[in-house]
Protein backbone atom coordinates (compact mmCIF):
# COMPACT_ATOMS: atom_id res chain seq x y z
CA UNK A 1 0.00 0.00 0.00
CA UNK A 2 1.53 3.89 -1.17
CA UNK A 3 1.79 6.21 1.70
CA UNK A 4 -1.39 8.38 0.15
CA UNK A 5 -3.85 5.33 -0.39
CA UNK A 6 -2.44 4.49 3.79
CA UNK A 7 -3.53 7.80 4.92
CA UNK A 8 -6.48 7.68 3.12
CA UNK A 9 -7.41 4.06 4.66
CA UNK A 10 -6.39 5.77 8.04
CA UNK A 11 -8.69 7.97 8.13
CA UNK A 12 -11.71 5.67 6.53
CA UNK A 13 -11.01 3.45 8.75
CA UNK A 14 -11.34 5.95 11.66
CA UNK A 15 -15.13 7.61 10.76
CA UNK A 16 -15.83 4.26 10.74
CA UNK A 17 -15.20 3.52 14.50
CA UNK A 18 -16.31 7.13 14.49
CA UNK A 19 -20.19 5.84 13.28
CA UNK A 20 -19.72 3.16 14.97
CA UNK A 21 -20.24 4.80 17.88
CA UNK A 22 -22.61 7.39 16.84
CA UNK A 23 -25.10 4.97 15.87
CA UNK A 24 -25.11 3.45 19.07
CA UNK A 25 -25.78 6.18 21.13
CA UNK A 26 -28.37 8.11 18.30
CA UNK A 27 -30.08 4.34 17.76
CA UNK A 28 -29.64 4.17 14.52
CA UNK A 29 -29.65 0.44 14.15
CA UNK A 30 -29.93 0.62 10.15
CA UNK A 31 -26.65 2.04 10.20
CA UNK A 32 -25.20 -0.06 12.39
CA UNK A 33 -25.35 -2.91 11.47
CA UNK A 34 -23.97 -2.32 8.20
CA UNK A 35 -20.26 -1.46 9.55
CA UNK A 36 -19.53 -5.41 9.81
CA UNK A 37 -18.70 -7.75 7.61
CA UNK A 38 -21.05 -11.06 7.80
CA UNK A 39 -18.80 -12.81 9.81
CA UNK A 40 -17.58 -10.53 12.38
CA UNK A 41 -16.78 -11.44 15.96
CA UNK A 42 -17.47 -9.31 18.74
CA UNK A 43 -15.87 -9.77 22.39
CA UNK A 44 -16.77 -7.56 24.97
CA UNK A 45 -14.90 -8.02 28.54
CA UNK A 46 -17.59 -6.86 31.44
CA UNK A 47 -15.07 -6.26 33.95
CA UNK A 48 -11.19 -5.17 34.38
CA UNK A 49 -9.04 -7.80 34.76
CA UNK A 50 -8.30 -6.65 38.46
CA UNK A 51 -12.40 -7.22 39.56
CA UNK A 52 -13.43 -10.90 41.09
CA UNK A 53 -13.21 -13.57 38.84
CA UNK A 54 -17.25 -13.89 39.06
CA UNK A 55 -17.51 -10.53 37.31
CA UNK A 56 -14.90 -11.22 34.68
CA UNK A 57 -17.54 -12.51 31.90
CA UNK A 58 -16.75 -12.11 28.28
CA UNK A 59 -20.05 -10.95 25.94
CA UNK A 60 -19.26 -12.49 22.39
CA UNK A 61 -21.35 -11.88 19.33
CA UNK A 62 -20.42 -14.39 16.18
CA UNK A 63 -21.80 -13.04 13.10
CA UNK A 64 -24.22 -10.46 12.24
CA UNK A 65 -27.64 -12.11 13.23
CA UNK A 66 -26.34 -12.43 16.88
CA UNK A 67 -25.24 -8.57 16.53
CA UNK A 68 -28.58 -7.56 15.63
CA UNK A 69 -30.06 -9.81 18.25
CA UNK A 70 -27.60 -7.94 21.17
CA UNK A 71 -29.39 -4.66 19.90
CA UNK A 72 -32.51 -5.37 19.94
CA UNK A 73 -32.15 -7.11 23.39
CA UNK A 74 -30.89 -3.73 24.86
CA UNK A 75 -33.78 -1.03 27.01
CA UNK A 76 -34.86 0.88 23.93
CA UNK A 77 -35.02 3.74 26.33
CA UNK A 78 -31.53 3.49 27.95
CA UNK A 79 -29.16 5.93 27.16
CA UNK A 80 -25.69 5.54 26.27
CA UNK A 81 -22.35 7.92 25.88
CA UNK A 82 -19.60 6.00 23.77
CA UNK A 83 -15.96 7.89 23.02
CA UNK A 84 -13.19 6.96 21.78
CA UNK A 85 -9.47 8.34 21.48
CA UNK A 86 -6.23 7.83 20.63
CA UNK A 87 -6.25 5.38 17.78
CA UNK A 88 -3.07 3.51 16.23
CA UNK A 89 -4.02 1.90 12.95
CA UNK A 90 -1.77 -0.59 10.42
CA UNK A 91 -3.35 -1.31 7.27
CA UNK A 92 -1.50 -4.60 6.44
CA UNK A 93 -2.42 -5.13 2.59
CA UNK A 94 -5.48 -3.03 0.09
CA UNK A 95 -7.90 -5.01 2.61
CA UNK A 96 -6.53 -6.00 5.45
CA UNK A 97 -6.35 -3.63 8.70
CA UNK A 98 -5.98 -3.55 12.74
CA UNK A 99 -6.31 -1.11 14.93
CA UNK A 100 -6.04 -0.39 18.69
CA UNK A 101 -8.53 2.66 20.51
CA UNK A 102 -9.03 3.76 23.94
CA UNK A 103 -12.57 4.27 24.62
CA UNK A 104 -15.22 5.08 27.73
CA UNK A 105 -18.89 4.68 27.87
CA UNK A 106 -21.29 5.75 30.01
CA UNK A 107 -25.16 3.58 30.20
CA UNK A 108 -27.46 5.02 32.09
CA UNK A 109 -30.14 2.94 34.23
CA UNK A 110 -33.16 4.30 36.48
CA UNK A 111 -31.47 4.12 39.00
CA UNK A 112 -27.71 3.69 38.54
CA UNK A 113 -24.89 4.42 36.36
CA UNK A 114 -22.05 2.17 34.58
CA UNK A 115 -18.73 4.01 33.69
CA UNK A 116 -16.08 2.09 31.77
CA UNK A 117 -12.86 2.58 30.22
CA UNK A 118 -11.11 0.48 28.33
CA UNK A 119 -9.37 -0.20 24.96
CA UNK A 120 -10.96 -1.66 21.97
CA UNK A 121 -8.62 -3.95 19.57
CA UNK A 122 -10.12 -4.55 16.31
CA UNK A 123 -9.16 -5.83 12.71
CA UNK A 124 -10.84 -4.64 9.19
CA UNK A 125 -11.81 -6.16 5.88
CA UNK A 126 -12.41 -3.85 3.10
CA UNK A 127 -15.52 -5.54 0.90
CA UNK A 128 -16.52 -4.02 -2.19
CA UNK A 129 -14.15 -0.75 -1.41
CA UNK A 130 -15.37 0.22 2.32
CA UNK A 131 -13.76 -1.07 4.96
CA UNK A 132 -16.03 -2.66 7.82
CA UNK A 133 -15.57 -3.81 11.08
CA UNK A 134 -14.12 -7.99 11.19
CA UNK A 135 -13.87 -8.39 14.38
CA UNK A 136 -13.26 -6.66 17.85
CA UNK A 137 -12.13 -7.22 21.21
CA UNK A 138 -12.69 -4.62 24.38
CA UNK A 139 -10.59 -5.19 27.07
CA UNK A 140 -11.18 -3.37 30.53
CA UNK A 141 -9.11 -1.06 32.19
CA UNK A 142 -11.73 0.18 35.12
CA UNK A 143 -15.73 -0.41 35.13
CA UNK A 144 -17.58 1.50 37.90
CA UNK A 145 -21.07 1.29 39.13
CA UNK A 146 -22.67 5.08 40.73
CA UNK A 147 -25.80 5.08 42.40
CA UNK A 148 -28.09 7.78 40.60
CA UNK A 149 -27.04 11.39 42.13
CA UNK A 150 -27.47 13.73 39.48
CA UNK A 151 -30.78 15.17 38.13
CA UNK A 152 -30.62 14.99 34.57
CA UNK A 153 -32.01 18.39 32.26
CA UNK B 1 -10.64 17.91 -4.42
CA UNK B 2 -7.52 15.45 -4.97
CA UNK B 3 -7.00 13.05 -2.40
CA UNK B 4 -3.60 14.49 -0.61
CA UNK B 5 -5.52 17.80 -0.71
CA UNK B 6 -8.74 15.99 1.01
CA UNK B 7 -6.30 14.93 3.33
CA UNK B 8 -4.84 18.12 4.02
CA UNK B 9 -8.44 19.92 4.84
CA UNK B 10 -9.37 17.38 7.08
CA UNK B 11 -6.13 17.66 9.09
CA UNK B 12 -6.76 21.56 8.92
CA UNK B 13 -10.51 21.36 9.85
CA UNK B 14 -9.80 19.32 12.71
CA UNK B 15 -7.43 21.65 14.16
CA UNK B 16 -9.70 24.56 13.65
CA UNK B 17 -12.24 21.85 15.82
CA UNK B 18 -9.12 21.45 18.21
CA UNK B 19 -8.72 25.44 18.43
CA UNK B 20 -12.09 26.06 19.37
CA UNK B 21 -12.14 24.30 22.39
CA UNK B 22 -9.12 25.29 23.46
CA UNK B 23 -9.66 28.71 23.40
CA UNK B 24 -13.12 28.17 24.99
CA UNK B 25 -10.97 26.71 28.07
CA UNK B 26 -8.18 28.27 27.83
CA UNK B 27 -9.89 31.96 27.95
CA UNK B 28 -8.65 33.14 24.75
CA UNK B 29 -11.24 35.38 23.01
CA UNK B 30 -8.92 36.88 20.70
CA UNK B 31 -8.04 34.17 19.17
CA UNK B 32 -11.60 32.36 19.33
CA UNK B 33 -13.06 35.05 17.53
CA UNK B 34 -10.91 34.74 14.92
CA UNK B 35 -12.47 30.80 14.04
CA UNK B 36 -15.52 32.01 12.38
CA UNK B 37 -16.90 33.41 9.02
CA UNK B 38 -18.65 36.45 9.85
CA UNK B 39 -22.20 35.36 9.30
CA UNK B 40 -21.61 32.16 11.62
CA UNK B 41 -24.90 30.64 13.23
CA UNK B 42 -24.11 28.92 15.93
CA UNK B 43 -27.07 26.49 17.83
CA UNK B 44 -26.63 24.62 21.52
CA UNK B 45 -29.15 22.69 22.29
CA UNK B 46 -29.10 22.48 26.32
CA UNK B 47 -30.93 19.48 26.87
CA UNK B 48 -30.85 15.72 25.35
CA UNK B 49 -34.60 15.09 23.50
CA UNK B 50 -35.62 12.91 26.05
CA UNK B 51 -35.60 15.81 28.52
CA UNK B 52 -38.99 18.20 30.03
CA UNK B 53 -39.94 20.35 26.89
CA UNK B 54 -39.82 23.17 29.54
CA UNK B 55 -35.73 22.37 29.39
CA UNK B 56 -35.46 21.90 25.60
CA UNK B 57 -34.46 25.40 24.87
CA UNK B 58 -31.87 25.82 21.93
CA UNK B 59 -29.41 28.97 22.10
CA UNK B 60 -28.70 30.67 18.73
CA UNK B 61 -25.75 32.98 18.20
CA UNK B 62 -26.14 34.92 14.96
CA UNK B 63 -23.29 36.27 13.64
CA UNK B 64 -19.68 37.52 15.25
CA UNK B 65 -21.52 40.29 16.94
CA UNK B 66 -23.51 37.77 19.24
CA UNK B 67 -21.07 35.16 19.49
CA UNK B 68 -18.81 38.28 21.20
CA UNK B 69 -21.74 38.74 23.12
CA UNK B 70 -22.06 35.17 24.07
CA UNK B 71 -18.95 34.95 25.22
CA UNK B 72 -18.80 38.34 27.34
CA UNK B 73 -22.09 37.00 28.82
CA UNK B 74 -20.07 34.71 30.75
CA UNK B 75 -18.51 34.54 34.39
CA UNK B 76 -15.12 35.08 33.37
CA UNK B 77 -14.34 32.53 36.71
CA UNK B 78 -15.95 30.20 35.89
CA UNK B 79 -14.10 26.64 34.96
CA UNK B 80 -14.87 24.46 31.40
CA UNK B 81 -13.28 21.47 30.09
CA UNK B 82 -14.83 20.62 26.24
CA UNK B 83 -13.66 17.61 24.49
CA UNK B 84 -14.03 16.35 21.51
CA UNK B 85 -13.81 13.36 19.94
CA UNK B 86 -14.31 10.58 16.88
CA UNK B 87 -14.26 13.44 13.90
CA UNK B 88 -16.35 12.45 10.65
CA UNK B 89 -14.83 15.33 8.23
CA UNK B 90 -16.51 15.61 4.35
CA UNK B 91 -15.05 18.01 1.91
CA UNK B 92 -17.60 19.11 -0.27
CA UNK B 93 -15.48 20.79 -2.58
CA UNK B 94 -12.55 23.38 -2.35
CA UNK B 95 -14.22 25.76 -0.25
CA UNK B 96 -17.16 23.64 1.58
CA UNK B 97 -16.61 20.54 4.39
CA UNK B 98 -19.14 19.51 7.37
CA UNK B 99 -18.22 17.48 9.98
CA UNK B 100 -19.61 15.68 13.08
CA UNK B 101 -18.38 15.46 16.69
CA UNK B 102 -19.14 13.32 19.81
CA UNK B 103 -18.91 16.03 22.08
CA UNK B 104 -18.34 16.06 26.17
CA UNK B 105 -18.60 18.95 28.41
CA UNK B 106 -17.78 20.04 32.08
CA UNK B 107 -19.39 23.66 33.65
CA UNK B 108 -18.10 24.43 37.24
CA UNK B 109 -20.72 26.66 39.14
CA UNK B 110 -19.67 27.37 42.70
CA UNK B 111 -22.16 24.78 44.18
CA UNK B 112 -22.84 22.42 40.88
CA UNK B 113 -21.55 21.01 38.25
CA UNK B 114 -23.30 20.52 34.71
CA UNK B 115 -21.58 17.36 32.61
CA UNK B 116 -23.13 17.10 28.88
CA UNK B 117 -22.48 15.12 26.09
CA UNK B 118 -23.47 15.18 23.06
CA UNK B 119 -22.78 15.86 19.16
CA UNK B 120 -21.84 18.60 17.00
CA UNK B 121 -22.93 18.92 13.03
CA UNK B 122 -21.03 21.89 11.11
CA UNK B 123 -20.48 23.19 8.07
CA UNK B 124 -16.82 24.73 7.37
CA UNK B 125 -15.91 26.91 4.79
CA UNK B 126 -12.47 28.40 3.42
CA UNK B 127 -11.62 31.99 3.47
CA UNK B 128 -8.70 33.57 2.39
CA UNK B 129 -7.16 30.36 2.66
CA UNK B 130 -8.75 29.16 6.14
CA UNK B 131 -11.10 26.96 6.91
CA UNK B 132 -13.35 28.66 9.29
CA UNK B 133 -16.89 27.36 10.91
CA UNK B 134 -19.97 28.84 9.11
CA UNK B 135 -22.69 27.06 11.36
CA UNK B 136 -22.99 24.75 13.78
CA UNK B 137 -25.89 22.96 15.55
CA UNK B 138 -24.74 20.87 19.17
CA UNK B 139 -27.28 18.23 20.21
CA UNK B 140 -27.33 16.53 23.52
CA UNK B 141 -27.64 12.98 24.22
CA UNK B 142 -27.52 13.24 27.82
CA UNK B 143 -26.56 16.70 30.34
CA UNK B 144 -26.81 15.84 33.86
CA UNK B 145 -26.09 18.37 36.90
CA UNK B 146 -24.63 17.19 40.05
CA UNK B 147 -24.47 18.77 43.60
CA UNK B 148 -20.63 20.06 43.89
CA UNK B 149 -18.96 16.96 45.80
CA UNK B 150 -15.22 17.53 45.52
CA UNK B 151 -12.13 19.06 46.76
CA UNK B 152 -10.71 21.20 43.78
CA UNK B 153 -6.73 20.78 43.76
CA UNK C 1 8.71 18.80 4.20
CA UNK C 2 6.16 18.12 1.52
CA UNK C 3 2.64 17.88 2.41
CA UNK C 4 2.45 14.22 1.88
CA UNK C 5 5.35 13.81 4.22
CA UNK C 6 3.78 15.94 6.65
CA UNK C 7 0.53 14.15 7.01
CA UNK C 8 2.46 11.04 7.32
CA UNK C 9 4.53 12.54 10.56
CA UNK C 10 1.40 13.92 12.22
CA UNK C 11 -0.15 10.49 11.94
CA UNK C 12 3.24 9.60 13.48
CA UNK C 13 3.13 11.36 15.94
CA UNK C 14 -0.23 11.07 16.83
CA UNK C 15 0.32 7.36 17.79
CA UNK C 16 3.24 8.10 19.41
CA UNK C 17 1.01 10.07 22.11
CA UNK C 18 -1.53 7.01 21.90
CA UNK C 19 1.10 4.57 22.85
CA UNK C 20 2.53 6.69 25.75
CA UNK C 21 -0.76 6.60 27.14
CA UNK C 22 -2.04 3.57 26.46
CA UNK C 23 2.01 1.68 27.72
CA UNK C 24 0.94 3.68 31.27
CA UNK C 25 -2.61 2.30 31.46
CA UNK C 26 -1.80 -1.20 30.66
CA UNK C 27 1.29 -0.45 32.77
CA UNK C 28 3.72 -1.83 29.70
CA UNK C 29 7.11 0.01 30.77
CA UNK C 30 9.55 -1.75 28.66
CA UNK C 31 7.48 0.43 25.57
CA UNK C 32 6.94 3.28 27.22
CA UNK C 33 10.51 4.20 28.31
CA UNK C 34 11.53 4.14 24.03
CA UNK C 35 8.90 6.74 23.44
CA UNK C 36 11.40 9.17 24.61
CA UNK C 37 14.95 10.70 23.59
CA UNK C 38 17.55 10.18 25.95
CA UNK C 39 17.21 13.59 26.93
CA UNK C 40 13.51 14.11 27.37
CA UNK C 41 12.18 16.79 30.08
CA UNK C 42 8.66 16.16 31.36
CA UNK C 43 7.14 18.70 33.53
CA UNK C 44 3.59 18.28 35.22
CA UNK C 45 1.98 20.60 36.86
CA UNK C 46 -0.39 19.19 39.67
CA UNK C 47 -3.26 21.98 39.65
CA UNK C 48 -4.80 24.68 37.75
CA UNK C 49 -3.35 28.42 37.85
CA UNK C 50 -6.55 28.97 40.52
CA UNK C 51 -5.83 26.58 43.00
CA UNK C 52 -4.04 27.78 46.25
CA UNK C 53 -0.34 28.54 45.29
CA UNK C 54 0.68 25.57 48.00
CA UNK C 55 -0.81 22.85 45.16
CA UNK C 56 0.92 24.60 42.56
CA UNK C 57 3.95 22.37 42.66
CA UNK C 58 5.17 21.45 39.13
CA UNK C 59 7.26 17.36 39.00
CA UNK C 60 9.97 17.12 36.52
CA UNK C 61 11.64 14.56 34.88
CA UNK C 62 15.37 15.28 33.48
CA UNK C 63 15.73 12.43 30.98
CA UNK C 64 15.19 8.83 30.41
CA UNK C 65 16.49 7.99 34.37
CA UNK C 66 14.40 10.26 36.27
CA UNK C 67 11.72 9.43 33.62
CA UNK C 68 11.90 5.53 34.34
CA UNK C 69 12.06 5.94 38.76
CA UNK C 70 8.98 7.84 38.75
CA UNK C 71 7.37 4.65 36.88
CA UNK C 72 9.11 2.82 39.30
CA UNK C 73 7.69 4.79 42.19
CA UNK C 74 4.40 4.53 41.67
CA UNK C 75 1.76 1.94 43.89
CA UNK C 76 1.64 -0.89 41.03
CA UNK C 77 -1.94 -1.41 41.93
CA UNK C 78 -2.93 1.88 41.05
CA UNK C 79 -5.81 2.12 38.47
CA UNK C 80 -5.15 4.79 35.83
CA UNK C 81 -6.66 5.91 33.29
CA UNK C 82 -5.49 8.70 30.82
CA UNK C 83 -7.13 10.34 27.77
CA UNK C 84 -5.98 12.94 24.93
CA UNK C 85 -8.03 14.68 22.32
CA UNK C 86 -7.90 17.43 19.79
CA UNK C 87 -3.92 17.42 18.83
CA UNK C 88 -2.92 19.93 16.78
CA UNK C 89 0.60 18.89 15.57
CA UNK C 90 3.40 21.02 13.50
CA UNK C 91 6.02 19.88 11.79
CA UNK C 92 8.84 21.78 12.38
CA UNK C 93 11.60 20.16 10.14
CA UNK C 94 12.02 17.04 9.10
CA UNK C 95 13.09 15.97 12.40
CA UNK C 96 11.40 18.41 14.91
CA UNK C 97 7.67 19.01 15.62
CA UNK C 98 5.79 20.59 18.23
CA UNK C 99 1.94 19.53 19.43
CA UNK C 100 -0.80 20.66 21.78
CA UNK C 101 -3.20 17.62 23.10
CA UNK C 102 -6.21 18.13 25.63
CA UNK C 103 -6.25 15.99 28.06
CA UNK C 104 -8.17 13.72 30.96
CA UNK C 105 -6.95 11.78 33.58
CA UNK C 106 -8.22 9.55 36.07
CA UNK C 107 -5.58 8.10 39.28
CA UNK C 108 -7.79 5.52 41.67
CA UNK C 109 -6.78 5.43 45.06
CA UNK C 110 -8.22 2.88 47.75
CA UNK C 111 -10.28 5.81 49.10
CA UNK C 112 -10.00 8.58 46.84
CA UNK C 113 -9.91 9.40 42.87
CA UNK C 114 -8.35 12.19 41.43
CA UNK C 115 -10.21 13.25 38.09
CA UNK C 116 -7.67 15.97 36.24
CA UNK C 117 -7.92 18.01 32.98
CA UNK C 118 -5.69 20.16 30.94
CA UNK C 119 -3.60 20.23 27.96
CA UNK C 120 -0.08 18.69 26.87
CA UNK C 121 2.17 20.94 25.08
CA UNK C 122 5.14 18.56 23.38
CA UNK C 123 8.19 18.89 21.21
CA UNK C 124 9.06 15.84 19.45
CA UNK C 125 11.95 14.59 17.23
CA UNK C 126 13.00 12.22 14.59
CA UNK C 127 15.80 9.95 15.38
CA UNK C 128 17.00 7.25 13.04
CA UNK C 129 13.54 7.45 12.01
CA UNK C 130 11.26 7.55 15.04
CA UNK C 131 9.22 10.33 15.95
CA UNK C 132 10.05 10.73 20.26
CA UNK C 133 8.70 13.04 23.05
CA UNK C 134 11.48 15.12 23.56
CA UNK C 135 9.82 17.15 26.08
CA UNK C 136 6.47 18.04 27.50
CA UNK C 137 4.47 19.92 29.69
CA UNK C 138 1.49 19.35 31.39
CA UNK C 139 -0.76 22.14 32.19
CA UNK C 140 -4.26 22.04 34.08
CA UNK C 141 -7.55 23.09 33.83
CA UNK C 142 -8.97 21.19 36.98
CA UNK C 143 -8.02 19.02 39.06
CA UNK C 144 -10.66 17.39 41.30
CA UNK C 145 -10.64 14.96 44.19
CA UNK C 146 -13.47 12.43 45.21
CA UNK C 147 -14.14 10.39 48.10
CA UNK C 148 -14.79 6.79 46.58
CA UNK C 149 -18.46 6.19 46.12
CA UNK C 150 -19.18 3.48 43.52
CA UNK C 151 -18.67 -0.16 43.05
CA UNK C 152 -15.86 -1.17 40.60
CA UNK C 153 -17.16 -4.56 38.62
Amino acid sequence: VDDLQRLLDIEAIKRVKARYFRFIDEKSFDEYIKLFTDDAVLKFDLAAPSAAPRKRETLTRNGKKEIAEQWQARDPDMKTVHHVHAPEIDILSDTEAKGIWAMEDIVEYPDSIIHGYGHYRETYRKVDGEWLIADLHLTRLRVSQFVKDHANL
